[in-house]
This record gives structure tokens, C-alpha cells and sequence, in this order.
């Protein structure tokens, strides 16, 4: 709909500012020449194996320089980059790699076992680890000089309430009209520095890898989050902005003892579900300048922000949305008044088109324009957004989304168990991890919760695998036999619940 | 072609932060909450006159907050400004309403008698002042909440080479992507603070207005350019960016004496055609942070601009395209290499779509998404734009061709000269050859032509020296203070005219 060609936006930041500095990991310095340089190499070598426009390319990547790279290749080819989350378990990563119809896999040195036993299960999938990838010959052609706008760049899974994964797509205007949104609610400064911490194989991590290139800010890559290093970065390095998820941002308050962060340090920007009030009070103490977001995978990042001046007055809101952004709070098929919880229901050019392959979802998901996001809130008189929780039953553990359904769907593949509900317990380090209840198929089983637990453990990844096991005779359910998760909570011994 | 829905955006602004301060006038300061309010009134009042969508809507303004709300009205009601200079004759804005089938003209109360000048013309156009259309009765109906944005918001007249002016369309696009391509290359502060003292029925002013809503940040408005008021706001009134012309900045330079603006003062935005070196030299000197630009009615305001860190290296060259734009250099059918002189031409979503009602200028001005614009310069070999001249102006001696502002450059050297203007005049033998009139700094002097003319001999190509000197008093200028060369012919003795 909103189709037109724009210069790709790494050769663009490469011709206008060549020699400002695009990434520092601690060990390394990249110019935005450099990195073109590098990245458009890469595409040559990729074009010499034979990918073409719409291809899809699978990534699986720890944050480092390399998938910066490979993510920049793709608007010089056409194709399209599906990160996978490296902490999944393989059969989820071959899921997803059947599922996106990935022509290829390129993975981190790091993953050769794991890419091993994907190529086991799906032996005709092209892969190649990075090196591999270097030593190739460069094809002669050319390579994109532009994008198309609609075209897109990514495919990022994420669980739906629907229990299996679905590809949301995004395109470059996603991308383009997100980091736009942001600089107009946030400021853009000469001298700015991003720390991305957060997984580039996130849309978290991936919006800033856009940002870099269009407003042409340097970003702090750190492999792996560590409070100490972060805390290091804001104090000595001269870094001005940081994305987090709750669990972050305790640490490093844990870490950083009696000290400050200095003046120039001017946002931290806290994603990934609600935050405790308790958090949110001992960041005002410490003039640490939070600001809370609310975002998905289907709006590309954060879509509503609080504004820097409501900071204070509005501790807990995560505040209106973004200047191209709409948002409104649906109570069945009525917009709810103000101060009236319901649906989450948002609108703007950053939000995606749909999911791959899946026009039902799709059509259930977006209706009019509108995302339906299935997590709920309600508006203030003034219209400031209060998320009150994700996606109803969605447990958020250490910044990552469980979608109990997923779960619970793991476990009816268990030959002993015929009824599971999972939902979130609170947790000391992790905010919340996933608990199971389940019901067994007779009697006279002598399955264990630790049987279980290992039975997911190796078809989920590490986060989703529940950490307690209940066994009942019967689930909630209601009239129309509907599992009632929220009434699991009564059945939790009195030290889990919430 | 990238046709979409967006809020309207003084509507957005209001809604996402109604308390910042939208104007101050040195008597009157308005918040965006108040912006709005007045504005929705003034639409509502023009609802009830039966104005609708597509109308278009002449204004007769000073700088002053009604013709700032009139232009807001315009998305509330799908309506088209036409804004008209107040420096023109009444002929000719008699003309301009004709061609742009205005459907009203409303006027500041100090131009009533212009006013009936033009009724007395044109008999049958409807024309109100702003008075009399404030004691108009709201109608009851909606305004519209959202603009398309590939609607159009703003009719611009511009003398082009033909020598008839052709009216600009520009759409809700073009101004978007001219103020976020703006605030890519500039930055955003949450503390900046724009000045407009150019005025605001020329593009230069209405793009600030078009950044005031979409980044939030609030405009000083001068109702006249005077050199001292602007040296004040900016010492001491944090005004942080300044749009300027030479001849204001050279001025302002002028008035401050051994004062310095702040470190806060982050940018003085100068367009309005090349600037002579000596200038640029002496705001270096006197740590003025300048940022040179190009740009045309055309291109929504600046389309080149030269980065900071590029403001010292690459003195006098216009910068680099900004970041959704493209330039480059055509020599008849080929593009130009670099260090070679051509057309400028130059493509991007702020660019106009064309002329109203001038499909045969369109085309042949928009060829594929480029826009020639007429103008001469060159990139160097690191794609930084020098702008010559307007082509118009061109001086063709003996076959070689002559820039006037680069022997105006020269004569400004010269220290009893403050002002320059060249043009050609017929020759026999050479067909044309430059013709210079200056400004002397004060009276008393005892300059004459032939030192003038031996003044230049030393500094410029025999081709390029003046033939003719003439002193006078004050040059010909628009009402942004831009030199009028074909208003100099005027000034020729009858024997020279062409």
C-alpha cells in the first residue's frame, strides 16, 4: 500500500557519513564504510551460490558482528532473513525452518553440533557456518542499489495464543516507520551511543541493527548480557541509551551499588511486559531515566512510549503511542470507555502486513488495519496506556515470551498424558517461569515430574520447560470445556502463588 | 504512489504532548493543547461557509499566528492552501489566484486595501480577513481526524526559468518526509527551539511549521527579520536552530559585534543559493556552527545539506543529499563524473509530484522521479554537492560560461563593497559579458568603476571580469532577502538593456 523505492539504507549511511563509527564490541571497531564494504562482499558471495530476490535466508547467531552483517545482505539480494532464537530446541528450529521454507541455514561456528542434528531431521536443507560462507567466491553481478518499501526484510516467529509459532512478516517500511517513530518520541543526538544487550535474533536487537543505519548512531554490541559490563558501558563509554527487559534492568541496578549514571546517559528503555512498580520506584531514586515501552514482533518494537515529560507523573503507564501510531482498548466489539480494561488494539505503518503463510491468522489478528493484540489494558482520562497483562495468559520468564498453549501442547505429545495446563509462577531471577498441571491417561503411571520435565526439555527451548509438574485428576475447564488457566493458580502450593 | 492514512498531525501533537510550548511571539505563548483548539474552531467556522475537500484556500499573511492556524485548518478539512508573498504586485497575485482556482482569499487586516484592489480585479471571488472570518458561526458537523498523505496540503508559487510562475504541489508526503529527512541529518533535541523569521508563505517557513507538529518542538516567530532581535532570542532566549539567507546572516554577523552565540545554538540553517566564501570563513572564525543547504519550492525546503562533521572540511559545498533523497549531476544525456559541472537533479519522496495544471512542465521538469532543477554545480569525488548557480542566471561570454554569484563572491572582497549583483549584458563580440552593481558600505568613498573592474581583473579570468560597474543603493530582493537578478536589468541604462 505504501510501495516506493528508497536507497538501501547501509549504502546510504556509507555514502553520507562513511567514517562515523557503526559498531564497537569491546574488541572490535567498524565504520559504517567498513561494514559495507564487508556486507556487500557477503551478498556477492551469497549471489555466487545461486540465492535470489525472496529467497529466505534462516539465521541462527549469537549477538556479534557477524548476523549484523548477514542481516545487511539481505536488501542487497532480495532476500529474506529469518533469525531463529538460538535458544529454541532443534526440533523447534527445524520447525521453523520448514515452515518459512528457508532456502538456506547460516549459522555461528558456535552451533555446528546443532546445525548437525537439524541437517539429521531435514536433510536437504542448505547449510553453511559463517567461515564457510567467507571462503565462497564473489559473483560479478550487481547487487540492489534500492529496496522496495513493501518488500520484506524479515521473518521473525513468534507463539501465538494458537500454540504453534507463526512467521510475522516485516517488511522495510515496518522497519523504516518504527525507527522513525522512535527518533520523534525519543530525540536523535549527534551524540548518541545504542548498547544492544537484548538478542539480535529479537526484534528488540534487530530494531536497533536499523536504527544504526538510518539514524547513524554507533551501537555498543555486548555478546551477552552482563549487568556489570552494561553498567560499565553507561558509565565509561559514553553510552546514551539502552534497551532492557525487567530482569536486566535489576541486575543492573543489584551491580551498580552506590554509584550514578552520568548526565549523558539519557534513556533506558524498558520493553518486554510491565513493569513492578517496585522497580519502576527505585529507578526514580537513582534518576535513572526509564522509559517504559510496549511493543511486539508484529509492530516491528515499541509502538507506545512514555514521553520523557511524563516520566514522573505517569510511573507505570507505557505512556501513548508513537507519532505515526494509533492505539484503543476494545471490550468485545465496542471501544471500551476510559479507565475501562479490554484489549489492546493498535494501528500504524510499523505494524505487519500478517503471518506468513497464514491468512486465517492473519485475518483473526488484523481487521481493518487495526492489530489485535490479545493482551490487555485500558487508557487513562488523558489516554496514556496501562498495560495490565500480556496476552492474558502469556508468562514472560527473563524477557522471553512462553505461550502456555505451546507448552501444553508439548505434553499431550507425551504418550501418558492426556489433559496439561501451564501457566506463569513467580520467580526470584526470572520474574516468572512456566508450571505444568497435568492428567494422566489411567491409572497405575509411574510417570515422575522430572520425567516430564526432561521429556520437554528436549522438544522446548530451556525457558518454556515448565519447572514444577502438578498431576490432578481434573482441569478447570468451563461449560464449554475450555481450560480456565486462571483457576490453576488455586491448585499451586501456597509458596508459588502469586 | 506511497498513498496512506495518518493522524492528522497538529491533532497527534496535541493528543501526545498538549502542554509544550507550540509558539511564543515575543507577546503571546500557545501550547500545542491551544494550537488545536483555536484551529479546530477556525475550521469549524470555515465548514459552516461551505468550503470542502479540494478547495483551495489563497492566504495574504504576514508572519503571525493566523496564518500558522489557517494552515493547520487545511487537514481538518481536506482544503488547499495557497499561500501568496505579500511583496508581490497586486497583478501578480491577482494572477496567481486565477491559476490556482482559489475558491477564497482570506487576508491579515493589514492588507485590506491590497484586498480590494484585487476585488476590484477579480469581482467574483469570495474574501474575508481573519476578523471577519473568526465572527463566523462553527458548523456542527466532524472535521476529518486523519490526512491521506498522498493528499495535497500546500500550492507554492515559484518564478521558474520560464518566467511565468507555476504553482508547486505538495503533498501531506512531501512535507513529512522533508521534516523526518531533516531530523535524520540535524538531530532532535527535546530542547531545541526553531526560529522563523523567513517568511512563512514561502517554504522555507511553512516546512518549520510542518516540524513544530510532527517533532514537538517550539517555534520562535519573528514577525519581520530584524538582525538584532534574532541575536538576542538566540543569546538569550535558547533558541537552538536558525534559518537564514546570506544576506540576514551577514547582518546578524554584523550587529553581534564582539558577542558569541552560546554553545547551545546548535545550527544556523543557511539556504537561499550559494554563499560567498568570505561568510562562511567568517562564521568559522567566529565558531558559528553553519550548516549550508540546497534547496528548491520543489523539494519541500532543503534537500542537501551538509553534515556537522563535515561543516569545516568541506567549506562552501552544499553537503550531501539527506537520507531518503538522491542527487546527482546530468551533462545534456549523460550523468556528469565528478569535478564536472552539469544540471542538478535530484529525486525523493519530498519531492513535488509537479505543477498545478502544468502537465507539460511537469513532465518535462519530472523525468522518471528526477527532478532538473535547473541549477548548475558538481560533486566533488566524495559525492559533496557545490552549487554554482541557477541556471537562469548563467552568463555565457565567448562561448565560456560565467556564475554571477562567483564574481559577486570576488566583489565582496573588495572593502568598500557590502552587497553585489551580476548579470549579463549584450556584446557584440562575446554575446554577453558581466555587468556588476554594488553596494558601497557608506558614503564618502571615492571608489570608481575602473578600480572596481581592476579589483577583479587580478582575482578572475579576463571572461569573467565586469565590463560595467554600477553604484547603487540598495539591490533588488525578495521578501526572504534573496537577490532579484532580473530585477537588476531594470537598473540598466537603456543602451545596455537587452
Amino acid at each position: 500500500m505504501i510501495d516506493h523505492q528508497m536507497p538501501n539504507w547501509l549504502k546510504q549511511r556509507a555514502f553520507l557519513t562513511p567514517d562515523r563509527m557503526a559498531f564497537y564490541t569491546g574488541k572490535e571497531t567498524v565504520t559504517f564504510r567498513e561494514l559495507d564494504n564487508e556486507v556487500r562482499s557477503l551478498a556477492l558471495k551469497l549471489a555466487g551460490m545461486g540465492f535470489v530476490k525472496h529467497d529466505k535466508i534462516a539465521l541462527l547467531f549469537n549477538n556479534q558482528l557477524d548476523i549484523v552483517k548477514l542481516y545487511h545482505t539481505m536488501p542487497y539480494l532480495g532476500t529474506v532473513a529469518v533469525p531463529l532464537n538460538t535458544r529454541l530446541s532443534y526440533e523447534e528450529q527445524k520447525w521453523q525452518l520448514e515452515d518459512s521454507g528457508a532456502a538456506a541455514l547460516i549459522y555461528d561456528e558456535a552451533y555446528r553440533e546443532r546445525a548437525n542434528k537439524i541437517k539429521e531431521l531435514n536433510p536437504k536443507l542448505q547449510m553453511m557456518s559463517i567461515r564457510e560462507l567467507e571462503s565462497q567466491t564473489e559473483a560479478s553481478g550487481d547487487l540492489s542499489t534500492h529496496v522496495n518499501m513493501d518488500d520484506l526484510h524479515t521473518i521473525i516467529y513468534t507463539s501465538g495464543t494458537t500454540g504453534f509459532p507463526k512467521g510475522v512478516m516485516l517488511s522495510y517500511n515496518n522497519h523504516w516507520w518504527s525507527a522513525v517513530g522512535a527518533a520523534l518520541n525519543l530525540g536523535l543526538q549527534i551524540d548518541d551511543k545504542w548498547l544492544a544487550a537484548v538478542p539480535l535474533f529479537h526484534v528488540s536487537g534487530l530494531s536497533m541493527l536499523m536504527k544504526n543505519v538510518i539514524y547513524g548512531v554507533p551501537v555498543v554490541l555486548h555478546a551477552a548480557f552482563d549487568p556489570e559490563a552494561v553498567n560499565r558501558a553507561i558509565i565509561e563509554d559514553g553510552v546514551t541509551m539502552v534497551s532492557v527487559v525487567t530482569t536486566m534492568l535489576t541486575q543492573m541496578i543489584d551491580r551498580l551499588g552506590d554509584k550514578t549514571y552520568p548526565k549523558s546517559f539519557r534513556c533506558m528503555l524498558l520493553g518486554g511486559g510491565p513493569a513492578p512498580k517496585v522497580v519502576l520506584d527505585l529507578c526514580k531514586d537513582k534518576g535513572i531515566p526509564v522509559f517504559q515501552t510496549y511493543g511486539l514482533s508484529e509492530t516491528g518494537s515499541q509502538i507506545v512510549t512514555l514521553s520523557p515529560e511524563y516520566m514522573l507523573e505517569k510511573l507505570g503507564s507505557a505512556g501513548k503511542p508513537l507519532f505515526p501510531c494509533e492505539i484503543k482498548i476494545m471490550k468485545g466489539h465496542q471501544e471500551a470507555e476510559a479507565n475501562t480494561e479490554g484489549e489492546i488494539v493498535v494501528k500504524g505503518p510499523n505494524v505487519t502486513r500478517g503471518y506468513l503463510n497464514r491468512p486465517q491468522a492473519t485475518e483473526e489478528t488484523i481487521i481493518d488495519g487495526w492489530l489485535y493484540t490479545g493482551d490487555i489494558g485500558y487508557l487513562d482520562d488523558d489516554g496514556f496506556l496501562y498495560v495490565l497483562d500480556r496476552r492474558k495468559d502469556l508468562i514472560i520468564s527473563g524477557g522471553e515470551n512462553v505461550y502456555p498453549a505451546e507448552v501444553e501442547a508439548v505434553l499431550l505429545q507425551h504418550q501418558d498424558i492426556v489433559e496439561s495446563g501451564v501457566i506463569g509462577v513467580k520467580h526470584a531471577r526470572w520474574g516468572q517461569v512456566p508450571a505444568a498441571f497435568v492428567k494422566l491417561r489411567g491409572t497405575g503411571q509411574t510417570v515422575t515430574e522430572q520425567a516430564v520435565i526432561e521429556f520437554c526439555k528436549e522438544r522446548l527451548a530451556g525457558y518454556k520447560t515448565p519447572k514444577h509438574v502438578f498431576f490432578v485428576d481434573e482441569l478447570p475447564r468451563n461449560a464449554s470445556k475450555k481450560l480456565l488457566r486462571r483457576n490453576l493458580y488455586d491448585l499451586l502450593p501456597d509458596q508459588l502463588r502469586p
